[in-house]
């Protein structure tokens, strides 16, 4: 159970409600009006509580478990405990964060503007949204509706923000248009200067930087997360992509939808990535390279040229997972033999 | 055209003018009078706009456009299209980035202190400087002429800032003197702790870090990067030095004149970078070594020894770019020979 | 001598109580009750002045030193000058941290809550804490004795702060309990949402975050470091660590005690790091692996495995430093072989 100093639990639900809320089928002899109260692992769930199993690693302890419920996928359905009810579903995890979001829903706006909050007379606040205390908006900016801009955020002139937006606490919006159910989460810096300039003797000149960010619906980034306006173009990140923390994305870059992009990862400037990528952690991406839609690379990568749709690769510079491997072991087996 | 929602556009100027901005020379039958409107790339510009040539991948863009007027380099002033105006110049990316700084200056401050700032009685706030809503300026700070300090900024005890200074919103300054023409981007830390403490078995023991952040004029520092102060010496950022986002530089450090650091480049604390060096994405820099003047160093990089004046290296530890890549081939012919 | 601007030296000291303050012993003919004014290198310490010798790179330094005194290890001892009182420690640099402690403390929170910050009417603050300007605390917090909270920084409803603690600025807390004598530097985020979604073809969904961040006594943590609370379990940091600036440490992540996380480590989640480990700079850690107590992590080091307790690794992925060594050395002489 979520610690109460923290977290308020919704419900209780019934089987039914729960089935529907994941788009899973109720299998067995279920009383749909049964209630369940909390979501839970399958170690420490009671009759009273749903769980799911989605990762071979916890079978004995979804054999073993007193969850009154559980998220599984078809295939294990023959294994469940008689006493367990089975939402079964393709995608059981997914399935169980919809339940997860039942009980736990985002926390509502509470509508208003805290009377610290210092918001330019011609911006505009959308109806429901809450403007916590410390926050700053600038001449011209648009807040949709039932947004929440957390404690000492700061929204620069004329920024554009969508409905049901979340922006964290002391996070900085600049020269960006936001869409619809978008997080942003604490530290984030959106529209920063692009890091552009032409070098020379007596130092460098400044190119001005005059495009801007423009995030998709349903956009999240992570905390401490910088992503520069663009110099001319824009700096566009698609729908549904989902950015972890203190990532850093450059000037002009073009991310697709439904990117995964995780922690510390770096984006030099106009470079793309495609639909459907996901760049694991601390992978550096060189400037103008094109990563191709669905195309999956491993933690650590650098990114030199154009890797095709589709392609798995690892390594620094980055080559095919499967030849990764292979020169490692080579390595190893080399060193082995002179060593001796 | 820069979305006039966050940009307003200067001018027009006449050719006559950009040319002297530039420090370009008016080429062919040109009107000295003629009036341009905007800067735009090659491929959009209009008869009423100057664009820029500098690199070989847009040449056709440069033969077919319809620029009233393009920045370009002398050798490749016979290709240019017979109604276009010509600005000769050596370099001409860094031409156009004074005109285009002509055409979108930097917005002026606004002078004056929001009234929810709180700035300290005994803080000095030179002539024409704007403190936006939300900073908090400590005891004893002196911020310079024409400085902007943007929203929720946050400027310790004792800090000195020059004039002309640029201070983005959420940025904290302690422990640090600051030149003039400087700009600092949302998020970054200066003058926190040093990491500094002597270790043993019933924890470690903190070193008081008992020195400043000295900034020169003119050097710009990106979201979200922290620079430490020293934990005697000082962290010393030399003159005209670019430093992107996301960037730690470590206590003690010394940064030279005109360097240019790109995002995610951890420096670890003592390592000395001499002037003009660049190292790009993600590089990591080991304590107390030295880069030599003009080196450059590739991304993803991990320096662990001394890097001689003007060399080029690459990998981790990072070897000399030829040798890299003699490796890399090694590498791929060896697993494709086992491989078979 | 300390910049006066930023730093305020107590003392006068006697011999004598440096040498309690430190654990070292006084040697030779010294008078105990002899005045130190302050803490210096070796090289510019004068006879008012005390410093230390832990490192063989500063020898000839020490046998030249005018320092009053000198804390030193019993095996340098007949080296020291005729002059020099001596602290002879098994630990001089832990001893010379010590004495730089007593001539400059932790400046004292000044109590009181300033007008401008936005206090919960439901939250508590301890006796002798400092709420600084534009700080924004939420319902229900709970603030220790003699806390600092840094200008801006924002904790949110629930959170828990033992005494002694010390928040920067701009720093965000929110789902978590931190111990006490706890440091957070500028800008760092505790608490933000983990990284956890089920992909789908539709895009993601979210799993709810519902665990906390649980932050032992005596940790400090860098500045724009972020951390991820937990998913369901908690995400632990053990009493004594220290996290450098821009680390990322995702949901579930456990830390042990004593451990040393140098600047842009990053931790992906359900990562187990036992007491007394060692990550260098921009090492990164996998999901659900665990490196043992007292392993030493080389910088940039990627870690995919578990790591036994005790080990030293490098590179990526991470091997055994003597192996990784052969491997570099190897590939020298083989390039060297075929290029020739």
């Amino acid at each position: 159970m979520a610690d109460p100093r923290f977290y308020e639990t919704q419900g209780p639900f019934t089987l039914g409600h729960l089935a529907e809320v994941a788009g899973a089928t109720l299998r067995g002899a279920n009383d749909p009006g049964a209630l369940m109260h909390d979501v839970a692992p399958l170690e420490t769930a009671t009759p009273g509580e749903i769980s799911f199993f989605d990762n071979a690693r916890y079978r004995q302890a979804f054999r073993d478990s007193s969850a009154g419920a559980c998220l599984v996928h078809p295939d294990h359905v023959a294994e469940a405990p008689a006493s367990m009810n089975l939402l079964v579903s393709d995608n059981p995890y997914r399935g169980y964060g919809l339940v997860a979001q039942a009980f736990y829903p985002l926390t509502d706006p509470v509508p208003g503007i805290a009377p610290s909050a210092v918001v330019d007379a011609t911006a505009k606040i959308g109806a429901g949204s809450e403007i916590c205390p410390g926050v700053v908006i600038g001449p011209r900016a648009e807040i949709g509706e039932n947004c929440t801009i957390g404690a000492n955020a700061v929204i620069g002139a004329g920024v554009i923000l969508g409905s049901d937006v979340r922006i964290g606490a002391g996070v900085t919006l600049h020269y960006c248009i936001i869409g619809s159910r978008v997080r942003i989460f604490a530290g984030a810096r959106i529209g920063e200067d692009g890091f552009g300039f032409a070098p020379g003797p007596d130092g460098p000149v400044n190119i001005p930087q005059l495009g801007r960010v423009i995030i998709g619906d349903g956009v999240e980034i992570g905390a401490n997360t910088a992503i520069d306006r663009g110099a001319g173009p824009d700096t566009v990140i698609g729908e549904g992509t989902r950015i972890d923390n203190l990532v850093q994305i450059g000037h002009n870059v073009s991310v697709g939808r439904f990117c995964i992009i995780v922690g510390q990862v770096g984006i030099a400037g106009s470079a793309t990535i495609e639909d459907f990528s996901v760049l694991a952690g601390q992978v550096g991406v060189a400037g103008h390279v094109t990563i191709g839609s669905g195309a999956r690379i491993g933690a650590q990568s650098g990114i030199t040229k154009d890797i095709p749709g589709g392609a798995s690769v690892l390594g620094s510079p980055a080559i095919p997972v499967k030849e990764y491997f292979r020169q490692i072991v080579m390595l190893q087996r080399l060193v082995k033999r002179k060593g001796q």
